[in-house]
């Protein structure tokens, strides 16, 4: 299949290393309207689902070896790899992704609230969380990490593509809607006792402060996980997660 | 309260710093019986419920401001921090803390298995939820992450004092248990349907492979979290907190 793409296998310029590691800086994103997106998982279905979006890869033969595409690939050294790369563990292939439209969520029958989740690894767990429920957006406060940090690319699994994530900059959205507003708390009803819904939106605090006071006052109804061991605390995902799979209606 | 402690204040010897350093390996944590725990939240919890298994402690002067225990701190300077610290962000304090004895669980209510958990992240938040729950065990398959692995304490908040994690090197303990054994995968009987338990054993599969084949053989029940969207699967650890609040009785 090779004859289908363009291979184009070349020592990458210092400036387009410059260039592809500066993306790893919110600043640079912004300007330049591209994020990262890593490793043949992530990338094999943003390809499947968003082919236009895809600008460039970048790719060690391995990867190449089984791409069947027909977009432009150029093959690099696992030195350069790990030269561009934004993790810790390099994987195979980086492409540089146009960015998509975030706009605010009017029409919605449930929508994820999230306030200062400065976690990456949370952030896009929770992104990835809302795509299996069949949530299309979510609203972040300012102070929640950024949707394109690779890192938070990297634990949505390509469901980035699928959600939209709407940063709330002057914290006016949630007073306007006129939904339940569902907030996770530590002391609350327990959400197996919750009624089950179909609209609303869930609150969701910051890893380690929980909800701030401006919003706990905007919630209508405050829910639980109850507690039957020692941990403190649950992770702001898995707590999401729970949350979600008893509220929604099936 | 200064008085009530000991102040080490001392540049530390390279040795010492090495010796710190190393135990970000598993063979010289398994060689010396000793494990990495940092950060206040981490830390403080460990001191309130298990203060005798904390060996020593090293921190800046911030940590050491807040301090009024009265065990051995020696005061360190930002860089020393860096150095001795295995996390990217380190976070004011690093103690050594002696392992815990883990044990074969025989008399249980409830399980967790892990069927090769390699990320740490996953792996800590998944002991976590377990102590949440009211589980004391865990049980691991070769091939999970090491439960001292520092990423593995960090996630675990603390909770790593509290449940009994147990690796099932030959294989051989799943065989030999007589209670319900659950497979989390992606096709089953909907576990918003399942039956309420309070025992049993909840096996939960590699993050990209699922449960390997002879593990699946063993499962009485294989239960799924339905899915309403697109995502093609669920982070491991917030599977498993779904999974739970469902399954678990209250």
């Amino acid at each position: 299949m090779k004859e289908t793409y363009n291979l184009c296998q070349s020592m990458l310029s210092k400036k387009l290393i410059k260039d592809i590691q500066s993306l790893g800086h919110k600043k640079s994103r912004d300007e330049s309207g591209f994020f990262i997106a890593e490793g043949p998982k992530i990338i094999n279905e943003l390809l499947d689902t968003i082919p236009e979006e895809v600008e460039s890869m970048y790719a060690t033969e391995d990867w190449v070896a089984k791409y069947s595409g027909n977009k432009n690939v150029t093959v690099i050294s696992d030195v350069e790899l790990q030269r561009i790369s934004s993790l810790n563990t390099p994987n195979q292939v980086v492409a540089i992704v146009k960015q998509f439209i975030a706009y605010e969520p009017a029409d919605y029958s449930f929508v994820i609230y999230l306030d200062t989740i400065q976690d990456p690894g949370n952030f896009g767990t929770i992104i990835r969380i809302a795509d299996w429920f069949g949530i299309s957006h979510i609203v972040c406060s300012p102070g929640c990490a950024d949707r394109y940090n690779p890192k938070v690319v990297q634990a949505t699994m390509a469901s980035i593509a699928r959600v939209n994530v709407f940063y709330d900059e002057n914290r006016t959205w949630l007073q306007k809607q006129r939904k339940d507003i569902y907030a996770a708390t530590l002391e609350g009803t327990s959400v197996f006792e919750e009624s089950k819904t179909g609209s609303g939106i869930l609150m969701i605090g910051n890893e380690s402060k929980g909800l701030s006071d401006d919003l706990m006052k905007l919630a209508t109804r405050k829910i639980t996980i109850p507690r039957k061991g020692n941990a403190e605390s649950l992770n702001a995902a898995v707590a999401t997660g729970i949350i979600l799979s008893h509220l929604l209606s099936t």
